[in-house]
């Protein structure tokens, strides 16, 4: 039997709340509401300071489930790849100063003008072996997430599970996978996937819900339960594969969740966490 | 080499003029723009009368290379999948009166209140294989349009070629697949599973583009040229695969294209030819 997701194993990526709170608001909210993990953004961790950051996270006690986010990576030129990778690295390094479990790759799209999907993963699977030279001996894991098709242009061009688990296949040891259920709950192939990606390279599990109707193709994210997702089926799959780590809500949703108080959006995820 | 798609081999489905023109005016205007043939919708076809339609048809000398659509086989419960079944089976025989080469299916999503993607996927499944009872014996073939993975929940849970194939693998002959760009550009199995289908099973090739950004998930699709689809490419492996049929145009465009005189959409279209 698979146990509940308890409010220990359970994270806020600050996304959820990102129109309302700073990262000091997201913490403090964090240890009002019992929950035991936090995902930064950059915007905010950058904000906030990441010394200060790191400092006050120690504080909390928060597990740093990951920081999101790297990757972008494809670029029109030789310049706007090197830059991407500094990012990058700069990306790793921050990841390392507040302890987070792994740094989360929304991988990036076509380039500007480019209609060129196949080339664009190409400097995709380059820039994370780059990067990879600069995480694996600092030890920070990098996550790549799969992103929905409807991305695949303009935020990420890996969009199933099996081109990460290719990716990590090919790339080896350091790179694993963020499994968010938003992006991947369509895929006839997503049991299989996150059974062949198993333990060893299952490095988040991301939650919200895909309404019906979608009325934005990215701030229109739902609150687990209120969608169509048949949440506690994929923890299922994660879990048979050895998935232990914590659930992480991320809800982008400008006309709902970002117009409600902080407090309300997270007593209503913890609320949620048996639907899930 | 690849020739380019002439007016010969170019469809006119009427979704792309849905809001400006009746099915009589799309007929004339396919003969006035020198377009050969013509995909209609169900609503165009029943607002006109189907022996009128096929009468205005067979005298144009248009060439019908689909009828849209059939599909949304699951239901909530058996009396729903007989209906949606009993209208499938009006739709093969319109289709048959208007000299179709294929009726199209969008398969359906999930049934109301539903988050079983299995079970819908079995009972689309069960669905086409019932609905081929009846097509076979007409010799009508029918066409599985793979949608957008956007698309899951409400309108068809077959959202890659893949699953396509293998429903054609499971439920054999009468099977095939309409291959529209806007909804399998992003696949990175596209080549392989295109040339898998190979020219028996590819019964259409619908053209638009994907636009960035999109600001609708279902009514902003965008002219060809104008969006990030790289389409000689895609029809390259159509051709490559043996597919020797028409290129459809199917733009589903609330804000611009369906807002244009309808001249200046054919015009539009005709002129984007060498871009496909």
């Amino acid at each position: 039997m698979i146990q509940p997701v308890t409010k220990e194993r359970f994270a806020l990526n600050t996304a959820t709340v990102r129109a309302q709170w700073s990262l000091r608001d997201c913490i403090e909210g964090c240890v009002r509401h019992g929950i035991r993990g936090i995902a930064p953004w950059r915007d905010k961790l950058e904000d906030c300071g990441v010394k200060e950051a790191a400092r006050m996270i120690a504080d909390s006690g928060l597990v740093v489930t990951g920081l999101c986010r790297g990757g972008m990576f494809p670029a029109a030129d030789e310049a706007g790849r090197r830059a991407a990778l500094d990012d990058n690295r700069r990306a790793v390094d921050h990841a390392m100063e507040i302890g987070a479990r792994c740094l989360v790759l929304v991988v990036g799209g076509l380039p500007p003008g480019s209609k060129d999907l196949r080339g664009a993963r190409a400097q995709v699977r380059d820039g994370i072996g780059a990067l990879l030279d600069h995480a694996r001996p600092a030890g920070l894991p990098l996550a790549i997430e799969p992103l929905h098709p409807m991305y695949a242009a303009d935020r990420a061009c890996v969009n199933t599970m099996k081109h990460a688990n290719e990716l990590c296949d090919e790339l080896g040891a350091g790179l694993g996978i963020a499994v968010d259920v938003y992006h991947v709950w369509w895929d006839p192939d997503l049991e299989a996937e996150i059974g062949r990606a198993g333990a060893q390279r299952l490095l988040g599990f991301h939650l919200c819900d895909w309404l019906v109707p979608t009325t934005d193709l990215l701030l229109d994210r739902g609150m687990m339960g209120d969608g169509v997702i048949d949440l506690p089926r994929i923890r299922g799959w994660m879990e048979a594969a050895g998935y232990a780590g914590f659930a992480e809500v991320e809800i982008f949703s400008a006309e709902t969740w970002w117009k409600r108080p902080g407090d309300e959006v997270l007593r209503t995820c913890v609320e949620r966490l048996p639907l899930v």
